[in-house]
């Protein structure tokens, strides 16, 4: 595919040594796509001299001295740090040079920098965070996952807009169904600002399936699910919650003594085509939606085949006009209300 | 112990078939015990019948003509069906006969008629369900999972009592930690509610841990999180979402062929292991907190063993006095703020 990618090679809990071997592992499966290794040179080139070559012409570096660190308040990081290489991707972005920027770091400062830099789209009040969870038939996107606490009908409805521009981008799919996320399949439950979100999403153009419940996510009932961002940070720490727990103890009674272990090693292929299926660093690359660019924000704990996800989740929605999507569909809604 | 149990046995998916030897199999285990069952004596006996014995003089069979539907809307329960199993029961509680009532019935109709029926008690504006879920240590009480949307930061301070004193109760603990579910661990995230209920948390002479996160859910950080039942009942549906997918994906990948078909016949004492542990039925239960009664809710698909722990429960928190200590801690947390 014909994209750049700025990458933040300094952000998350490993920089260069993970981010730039995933850069040239994306680079070496895409033809067409380039990259450009945002950081300390010197950092960026022992790592590129270990990976063995930089893909001559399709990789190139973009100094940046100063790194966000990752508790700095992102105040600070806005203000204080221009030169740092979160800083410099996203500028790639708002310059053009780049389609999409990936960073692995402070979620908080990428987001206040993104939100500086790049602005919101028309119509759009507020940025919002959006990943993709899997489900029984493939995934879907739920959003918001933090980054607005408290909530309108109308944010929700833009959410729902974002999101399935996202499913569109990224996963080609035309008409996403959208889920407005509550406590009841009835249309009478759940609190005063669901309900009315109800309303504007059955009007809305978009193809909305109705409320659905925590339990329709993974059971993939529709492509997008929409809730407040204090909802969408819960269900997704609790289900990575859930899922440690149960690989725990998966693990511990597999490994309780050398019988167990026998069968652990018996039960081998079945048990590691199992963990590649749920495997969630297929699922790297949170969205920051709405906004003026696309920026891809990985774990900051990712490794190399998480990270390289997150940058491909980057080229195929810079490639696939993501942001310009959801400007037509919020120009189009504008026009169809007045 | 020394407990007499209102037992529904009208209510849920199956009826007498799976109430009455689930409360005959809890007679047995706990000498001491009653049960009073309520429902058409005719289903009663023969389910009595069937099941060999009703262990004399510790069952009693009260009459109820009426059931009420797991469709039904609650008002109607409540006004229409004066003698169903569920009315019945719950007055059993009121008139003091029994010391708790289960039933597997519809939740908003149980919700409503214990409300109309017992009261809430002094100092609690609204009661709340919580339920047992899981975690690495032994389990912890969640609520609100759902019958209140909209909370105030008050409620969420009753709540903290409610759970806090369901542990004691039901799990002999006598300082539960409390955790207040928020979206970072800072005091200053969350919305406002969120951080008014966590100035109230400090001060109200419950163990209050601070906030915590989805995860800490299943990591056991606390024995008790509180949370609105909008944001309760998203989590614990997401989490069953999530348990069935893992268990479906689980059981595909071993049944995809005669070979990983015999890696399970290998692996079966350990995936049998796994599958105890994170049994959900041993979680059934939940209990309807904050009325001057006890009253238990079991899921409406729960078989003999699940039905049973659910009455297990119910026993506990009456023997244990769990309503008298939730008044005693409010009547001294207004004690201390006047």
């Amino acid at each position: 595919m014909d994209v750049t990618v700025a990458i933040d090679c300094m952000g998350g809990d490993h920089g260069p040594v993970v981010t730039v071997p995933a850069a040239l592992a994306f680079l070496r499966k895409h033809a067409g796509s380039k990259v450009i290794l945002v950081g300390r040179p010197e950092a960026l080139e022992a790592a590129i001299a270990e990976t063995g070559g930089a893909l001559a012409g399709r990789c190139e570096i973009q100094p940046a001295s100063e790194v966000v660190g990752m508790d700095e308040a992102p105040a600070n990081a806005m203000r204080n740090k221009k030169d740092s290489s979160m800083r410099v991707a996203i500028d790639l972005v708002k310059s053009g040079r780049a389609q999409a920027a990936v960073s692995a770091g402070n979620t908080g400062a990428l987001m206040a920098i993104s939100r500086f830099v790049l602005k919101t789209l028309p119509g759009i009040d507020r940025p919002a965070i959006a990943t993709a969870l899997p489900n029984r038939k493939g995934h879907s996107y739920v959003l918001d996952l933090g980054a607005n606490v408290d909530c309108t009908a109308e944010h929700l409805l833009q959410f729902a807009v974002m999101g399935s521009m996202l499913m569109t981008a990224i996963d080609h799919k035309s008409r996403p169904t959208v889920g407005l996320l509550n406590i009841g399949e009835e249309a009478i439950k759940g609190n005063d600002i669901v309900k009315q979100a109800g309303e504007l999403l059955r009007n809305s153009g978009l193809n909305f399936h109705g409320n659905v419940e925590g339990d329709d996510i993974y059971k993939g009932t529709t492509d997008v699910v929409v809730c407040d961002g204090f909802v969408g940070n819960v269900l997704l720490k609790t289900s990575e919650g859930l899922a440690q727990m149960l690989a725990t103890m998966l693990r511990e009674e597999f490994t309780r003594n050398i019988f167990t272990r026998a069968m652990a090693l018996a039960a081998m292929p079945a048990l590691k085509r199992f963990k590649n299926r749920v495997d969630h660093r297929r699922y790297n690359g949170a969205a920051l939606v709405g906004l003026r660019g696309v920026v891809i924000k990985s774990h900051g704990s990712a490794d190399e085949f998480a990270f390289e996800q997150a940058i491909y989740r980057a080229a195929e929605a810079g490639a696939n006009r993501l942001v310009e999507r959801i400007a037509e569909r919020m120009a189009a809604m504008e026009g169809a209300s007045t």
